[in-house]
């Protein structure tokens, strides 16, 4: 029921706990003959890896991925591509059995869910499973060579100006508390007509892609929510003849109209929350109902958003490689 | 592969196009024995009815619906409903074959992609089809009664004083111009525990939902893209003990830790781009790629967001339905 | 979650029972620009229909199908193709409500799930759903018209001779008894490559399509159930250079190995049950374990197998479309 | 797309091929708080092990389960449970890569499909990939504890006298030839109500999983094929009253009416057609098109049937556990 799984043609699907002994993934539906090898995939996920700098969470994750299955003589075959990653520095004391709720993860709701809770680390929910999407996402680029994916961080607790962001995270360190974060997402070379009219819409896809990462609240597409703010007139797109393709004057619309590529980038902005763990204490309570407050000691990275950017590059290429196929399969 | 279906559990497939003969739905996993009319469908249709007032599209159509399938002596009976409104006032003449694209709809990337286009009113692609989605979320509610769901007009063109609405749609009118609007809906007694950690995340499903309904550009969760400004420290819902359930101290997160309820309101906000219809000349091209402007005469919302607001519903409710049954199945 | 739809790229959904007011059905992810009217449906509809001589069912119902949907100017326009049939001779009063169930039919097991049942005819159990599957696979021959797909009864009740059927069928209708019959299906033309490895297997696809007809009770694969009493060197399909594609001196496996097709003919073959209802009373219990025996006046056809045979085929015609589109998603 | 896929809510997704470093699993949609371990799941794999006498495969494999997600202190969590098995002696050169097609084997339609395939055991279309459903039927049996499951081989050859196998199998190993197997899988204690009247019947989804499994020709549900040749009158099975439930005095139907459990026992019988991989010479070609005889060296099992009676449980438990899941969603 796509509980762990991400995709309708080219499918993801992920499995592996924080503090497990390792995470993995499996990818179905790959074209065959597709050029592959680990290195293509560890190049992604050394920019997503923790312990790399202040900024990020110290844990001490090579993240080295290793290929099990579905690819022969250095091309893909068709079958399904399972991959793993060995965890290697989980630290389980970190996280002791009695805890209280932790406010913002999904501690409490976990486990009014299941009945109980895997209290190392977040466990599944744990934004480590984003690694596999990275890996995913690897694999997605390679099948449409054609389409540049590149996200960038565009704002950091508001401010946009990147040479502040060095002190501003600096100051939240020493405080002990953490920041939100702005991501734009952008995919050129996308050609028109992929996409559907209704409920698979390449901007539904997307925005469902986005909000399943760890601490997404918010998805833009084009103008996003300030098109709300918008006159028709102001908004529009206009077009002109081009050379191969129409040339449009604006792109109001980031790249869809009426859930179809348009040819022009595709646009995604996403809102990354603060880190809901910080060392500042919080009211919260435990299973037992009894109230206490929590002052989060793991090692936390005090902006996700900014190992979230190469996540957000990951689903959009999962998505489009998947409407790629789509497309393909309806209109040939 | 989800084109023209909607849901995993509780599943919404619709069918029909603006000005064909008819437009339908059927809506599969409904469980058994829940009492339904037509007049329970037929209230929330009256809502998002044309032809009703000067603010919305003149066309004039009774919406009136049949259930053909699926309910026996008053109540469901666990096998698909199927059901059709007839379409009384669609004019294809307004709709010349040879028509230049119509920036901001679907025109070009429809023709892009399936090689050509139903230029009668958008075809499949019109808002019309939402017809279907406020007839199946009708079904959802019945689904699960203790959750109730609300949805208003928050802003429309960035202001957000109801008094002054009547006014600036007005002078847009005359004007010939359109104005998007800033949409929030709110679920209340949704239980904890509905979601799912990973893929099937409460909030990426709500997401793709409300990215689907047409004119939609941005999806927000409790606070949503402002969550990229805050502090770890300013966006904790804090808890304390209460009497049947935790107490939360503020909702920053929308009822939504970790893509699982957490028993607090669901609050969505979505904001619909201004009509692209407008009476004001857009540049545009042909299919043969010789350039026009487009001048819109057919009849359409000034604001679609105004009418957006049932549908925002009616997909707030086909998502928490099926994550409900989603959530028995897995977890009795 | 499938309960009323089939196929995964190209995806039948059919709704409405065999009482109610019209059965329908929706087409989804059809390949756009395909040429399609109702008549090039009607005739497929027309082998299938009740009324139509003494070995079938007495219901008069012309089948007249509707295409509501999904086709402008004649052509597939890549959206939903929606359909319907008008219920015309339905009588009710042939099924009492406190009838006891029906042994052979859904009646107790739709009780035990449902907690009641719609005793008109079978409701949602009944084979006039299979209408639908026939209007849906004349669709999907229409996507592939290179392939060839014919079925024709083997036997009935045992008997190969056709020339002793009649016959048997008058005795049987004179004791008020039915029969079971063996039905071949065969799809000619249908290239090397389609079906995949694992669980998307061709003809695990074909088994649950064969499966879900009523009264369905084995499906064969080319040599089928006698394959489990021959050599190795019996059941082999020895392969010699040919023209344009390899030669094979045998087709045991039925046109597929590995779950791939080979080039050769498909061939299944099916077993219909004997129709349940006969006029020969048979024990059984009312809904309050009250015992009865059930004595069928409805009006019923003595041999399903006969008008399944064109059930196969469009079943048949169904996953051989949707296992193309798959292909040429994966394969290009 | 379900390539590597099997299930609803219940979702097996295998990875691995016969002669790459490991084979693996994930397990979707388990309901939390299930007791499991190793052990659990390694005695059914112990069943369907290789290397474990003169009649099933030499090929030394330990087949040892590791458990990596999903289990938290011996009990499911409800998350994706992940498992594999290290490949410890595969034979690469015993598959020369330019070897002529095997007839019978997936080779031929592989590489049509592919454009290449694995020469090394059959690759991803191996029975290899059945320890993974082994393991996953180990879990689902866990979901539904009151439910039974055996199946056992009926025939070997046609030959149903248990005491004659022995020789004949001897005989059949010095010929260097194979042959097929008939084999029951019976579940007791299935309560009336699983299943769906049309796509999602009971036997339909049994028999996609029954004809998914290598070597798989034919499926049968309670009389099978041999119901095409009876009266409806003998093929009936009539209800009395008795103490908890219906008395059935017969069943014909193998335990499904109308695609629904009747509460009676489940009856699936499989014809594996015999081991194409044999010592005698057949005709083949290779991928050139020159003609070559296949003499295959490898090591097989005589008769695939044997070492498939397990798979067969497994995917009987894998159907179960998913309809079980699906009926508690739609009906409580």
């Amino acid at each position: 029921m796509s509980i762990n799984s991400f995709g309708h043609l080219l499918r993801l699907s992920t499995w592996g706990e924080s503090h497990g002994p390792a995470i993995g993934c499996m990818i179905d539906g790959c074209p065959p003959g597709i050029e592959i090898d680990e290195a293509a995939i560890q190049q992604y996920l050394d920019l997503r890896r923790p312990g790399t700098g202040k900024n990020v969470s110290p844990r001490q994750e090579p993240d080295q991925i290793k290929i099990l299955s579905g690819v022969y003589e250095g091309k893909t075959t068709g079958t399904a591509i399972g991959m793993m990653i060995e965890n290697v520095d989980a630290r389980s004391k970190d996280y002791p059995a009695d805890a209280p709720y932790r406010p913002g993860h999904a501690d409490y709701g976990y486990d009014e869910k299941y009945g109980f809770r895997d209290p190392r680390g977040g466990g599944r929910a744990s934004a480590r499973e984003t690694a596999m999407r990275v890996a995913g996402g690897a694999v997605a680029r390679l099948i449409i060579p054609e389409v540049e994916i590149e996200a960038r961080v565009l704002a950091i607790g508001g401010e946009q100006d990147e040479t502040k962001w060095e002190s501003l995270l600096d100051s939240l360190r020493t405080e002990g508390d953490s920041v939100g974060a702005l991501v734009e997402c952008v995919a050129r070379g996308v050609p028109a007509g992929w996409g559907a009219p209704v409920y698979a819409k390449l901007d539904a896809m997307l925005a469902s892609a986005m909000m399943s990462i760890p601490a997404v609240k918010g998805v833009e597409i084009g103008e996003g929510m300030a098109a709300a703010a918008l006159k028709g007139s102001e908004n529009a797109d206009p077009m002109r003849a081009g050379a191969d393709a129409p040339h449009f004057e604006a792109n109001h619309a980031g790249g869809i109209s009426g859930g179809i590529s348009t040819g022009q980038d595709i646009v995604v902005r996403v809102a990354f929350k603060p880190t809901s763990s910080i060392r500042k204490p919080v009211h919260s309570i435990r299973k037992d109902g009894s109230e206490a407050d929590v002052v989060t000691k793991g090692r936390h990275d005090p902006c996700v958003g900014i190992r979230g950017a190469p996540v957000t590059e990951a689903m959009m290429a999962l998505v489009l490689a998947d409407q790629y196929l789509l497309h393909r399969a309806q209109c040939g």
